[in-house]
């Protein structure tokens, strides 16, 4: 045994040490297909709709999730966007802001966003037209879909909700307080779902869309809105549903065996 | 450069070889806390009901996800029991056989089941009675549960069901040619979840239970049954639901938006 040895083994350690370093960082990098394709939810829409705003998870849990998503925080303080791995918070002042990981949610749905195939409208359309114009061009009903439609929109319709304090009350009376603004010629991005009716109770059956300017500095949920002749939505097709139900607290105590179907609609629109 | 710098080297080559075989290796026995505590479920009850009835999804990818669970086959051919990481398949014979991994399945639910809590009954009941015992005794009612009741049944009453051909008949004309086996003294484990009313649709709300003899040769969805004044039953709180819905096929083309709550009654008890 001599220096060259030593050097032989002091090379190979030093591959050795890169290559550890390299494998090593790859595993929290790397999500899997199946997650990649996969709806992750934090609770249900139904528990929200009664009241349960109480935040159950923290962001720097859902951001492992995806890149993508709607949502809203601990207190319904506001509406949630995720895009493009960001979080932003549109608070009732309709203002986005950027999410601390520390903040927490109630309810949100989150996914990797890459899309799978496109739908171009042909003419101006509203938000129902949009609705019915999109489903018409899905190829299953029995799907979740991601939805992204960057572009000007003539008219965008948003509205956020102020913090509530407890003793809280549902959804349908914390929405009498929302504040709405009429945006004309927004230039943003559309962020959303649409969710089969066969996940009532868990989610909002149809077209969840929340919206975020491209300057980052407005948005909200989308009550109406126009879309332009040559608009052009991306879709995300997502066979997987991950749900975390919370397992005390508010949540466990709830009566969730009401048909809450009249009441979200009422407060979606 | 001389043979003792690339004898270091080969040395040091033999080292990466192994840790790298060992590390590699690791990943694939490692399941997340997160993934032992998530029922997974491959399509929705209510294609189910309606004959969506070809398999979708291999065990050898099912068994990935859990370790216990109910289920059933391609073509409806049989029931499903996952105890102990084993899975089995009861044929309308009422006899139990081993699942190869290449057996598909169009609706399934697993997960690994860990016991968190246990309830014993104090007098003997029927499935009826102990639905009730155990759901008074239950956290939340808003709450996944895993269910294995380990013990000697005074009545056994199970079904299976003999395997379909297209073009396939609902279940509730399917349940029609049943066999139904009532045991007396039947030893052996009662495997299966109960899930909340906000599942309907998804899954089968309440108690949905199989069973399996001790010594593995009979078994089948219980219809009904009687317990002893000592049953001890196992419960693992599951706060985690991962759905896959299948992308293609029967599951894409059918109507799911009607309610089949009345016919998944019927079929279930």
């Amino acid at each position: 045994m001599d220096k060259k040895f030593f050097l032989g083994i002091a090379v190979a350690a030093a591959i050795i040490f890169f290559a550890a370093a390299v494998a090593t960082s790859l595993p929290k990098n790397t999500i899997s297909a199946e997650d990649r394709e996969t709806l992750y939810q934090v609770s249900t829409i139904d528990a929200l709709m009664q009241g349960v705003y109480n935040g159950v998870q923290p962001f720097s849990e859902v951001r492992k999730h995806g890149d993508f998503g709607i949502g809203t925080f601990d207190a319904l303080d506001g509406e949630m966007i995720a895009l493009g791995g960001k979080y932003y918070q549109v608070k009732s002042d309709g203002n986005a802001y950027p999410v601390p990981d520390s903040a927490t949610t109630p309810f949100s749905t989150v996914t990797f966003f890459e899309p799978d195939f496109r739908i171009t409208t042909d003419h101006p359309m509203n938000y129902s037209e949009l609705s019915v114009y999109l489903s018409k061009h899905l190829p299953s009903k029995n799907m979740i879909y991601a939805i992204r439609m960057h572009g000007i929109f003539p008219v965008m319709k948003v509205r956020s909700v102020p913090r509530q304090t407890p003793p809280y009350l549902p959804l349908t009376a914390a929405v009498a307080n929302q504040t709405v603004f009429t945006y004309a010629g927004a230039n943003g991005t559309v962020v959303g779902f649409t969710i089969p009716q066969f996940f009532a109770g868990l989610n909002v059956p149809g077209y969840h869309l929340h919206f975020i300017s491209d300057d980052k500095k407005i948005g909200g949920h989308i009550l109406d809105m126009t879309v332009p002749a040559d608009a052009s939505a991306e879709l995300d097709i997502t066979p997987g549903f991950h749900m975390v139900l919370p397992e005390s607290g508010q949540f466990a105590g709830t009566d969730l065996t009401k048909d809450m179907h009249a009441d979200l609609a009422k407060v979606e629109r």
